[in-house]
């Protein structure tokens, strides 16, 4: 099997997850009062949406930069992968639930951004059973890492679990904490990747 | 006409539906109760959520699997094709009415196992007629398998009927039974392929 | 420019417009009396979404025929598309509305009813455009049809017009009759092509 | 990385927010007096709908020409394609609620024009930093464009903002300025492109 189906799949769900994530930004209609202000007071759908929308983003991104390693897929590998898209499919419902109860209080708050940090925990976690899978199988890998390159490579994706599992505790403490933290660990993430083979130069001649 | 088409509009038919499965975790705003609460009487939307994910996903794995050895598609397979993913469509909607049911007693919580499995039925019976047009069109398959490879391929993908048969038929006197056996077939079919070419031996060197 | 990109994104409108489709069948929670009456009662929905599944359906079929025949992409060829694709994206809202209105009488079952086919008229008519674009652009056509062969395949999308029209025309008389002419023409279309390449022999070796 | 799945991912984001414009269209069910008049009464979502389909349909095609010339992508590309996918995936938002309040009179027509016009201002903004990207990035560029011709390319794109900019001011004036001018400004995008590598030639032998 090649991977190309796997990309697509995966490319679609990524996309139409990112995508559903917008519909709760809508507001009511007309007959409840001023709109600049219903808008103002969705601020927290807003923030939702943003983590949310750049966290799916920069998956999608490391999951491009990961599989684009991989010459060849197995039935193992497509489950790993569904139990990643499984999670990532559930954002946009956590999210949701965390724009609506952001601003209600201990302990609906609370629960909230508990689920919220949960999820994107779960989503870590499934990564990282999809990099393992791939630092395992150097037969399916094209230019497999070396077993030195390897070690930091497990501590960084091991690592980035680190981050939600502490926005997960603190949620019983500080919704905002919560929120802050999943919001720094996205910008974390653009700029540090899990799954590093070396940048490729910039390519001289037009490939293809 | 080539396959990848096909491939690309059933793989974005299955990323949409499996998508839409999570529309319905949604739970209430603000102003009805205890939010862990609210979340812990959904529980019946995970449960469904989960099978149905998972048997779309392995659907998916096995269509992968299936059309990996088409080499070129009729418009009787694209029909056929479209018959399958007219089932995988209304998955979300069983899957959420089941959902809603599950705890309604007789005799609406039968009615939704029924039609749950009455859905899963009509997907394991349309897939079983593309798998049939592909045994049965070897001018269109690279390797075709042998006659005598055939009966064993024939015979797991009708088998493949009998527990949402037995799923449905039980769903009248037994809910929670109903959704054992689907939840075991879909768990059963992770280990299991209906369609099976030899697995292939991990790549040596980068395909392309 | 190359297809590649057209057709993956027409692919994904019509994947998404098609599993939207059955978002429109779904049936109020308990508390509203026996689920399998409601069920029952919903079969106009059940109804219109089938005719519209497939009529989509069809129209994917042979767009994926038509296109595969095209080597290059114009400006003008993606914009005639993306107008096919407003009016494709537009189905599942006025199957829905049929479904909603199909027994409700004079009028408003016959507004549904010309809206429907008001729609699929108009789906048939960008359909046309972008065939009839098709067939004066020789130069990005690989095996252009003869002049001889392009009368009939001109009549053969414009006499495609003639049945929605109709339907069009009788939904302020009869309503089932509509219902019956859009069926109709969605059965007659799966065993007649639009844009009618000879159907390639099947290949002898694998094609890549 | 090569950009087959930047452009597999962006098309998905643009299918679905295109398609998903449409679930705005809906009406009220049977009890909400005539149809026709229902209808005709949303006749500000059908405004509204065209104008956003367009605008993503017109800014795909510029997308697909613009990626057409990059050889590679880089993590920066990525980011930036998301930032404008972002924004995209909000035009669903603000369609439906400018389709709600458009005859909502002061203040609330008007919070909702502004709102409209100023997410197209940030998709015509963070489509020119990919512009602005990939003209700073000769060495990812097939064929990248002379000093000379990327002035009037810089000007073309960096004007497309000056018009989103009118309409979201004189949002506060007129609402039917603002739905005028996204109109125009959508018609003009039709036949002008803002990334403008020659037209090829019409090929003379298929390619592929």
């Amino acid at each position: 099997m090649n991977r190309s189906r796997l990309e697509a799949f995966s490319d679609g769900v990524f996309a139409v997850a990112i995508t559903l994530l917008a519909l709760d930004l809508a507001v009511e209609g007309p007959g409840h009062g001023n709109l600049a202000l219903l808008l103002a007071d969705r601020w927290p759908a807003f923030v939702a949406y943003l983590i949310s929308f750049f966290t799916i983003g920069i998956i999608w991104v490391n999951h491009h930069t990961m599989m684009n390693s991989v010459v060849a897929v197995t039935r193992g590998l497509l489950y790993l992968n569904l139990l990643l898209l499984a999670v990532v499919v559930a954002i946009p419902f956590v999210t949701s639930t965390l724009a609506d109860y952001l601003r209600d209080g201990w302990p609906n708050a609370n629960t909230a951004a508990a689920l919220y940090a949960g999820v994107f925990e779960l989503m870590s976690i499934t990564f990282a059973l999809v990099s393992e899978w791939i630092l395992r199988h150097d037969e399916y890998v094209r230019d497999p890492m070396s077993a030195a390159a390897k070690t930091p490579a497990r501590l960084s994706f091991y690592a980035g679990q680190v981050p939600y599992l502490i926005a997960f505790v603190v949620a019983f403490v500080s919704v905002w904490a919560t929120v802050a933290i999943t919001a720094a660990t996205g910008i974390y993430y653009i700029f540090v990747r899990t799954y590093a083979p070396p940048t490729p130069a910039a390519p001289k001649s037009p490939p293809e």
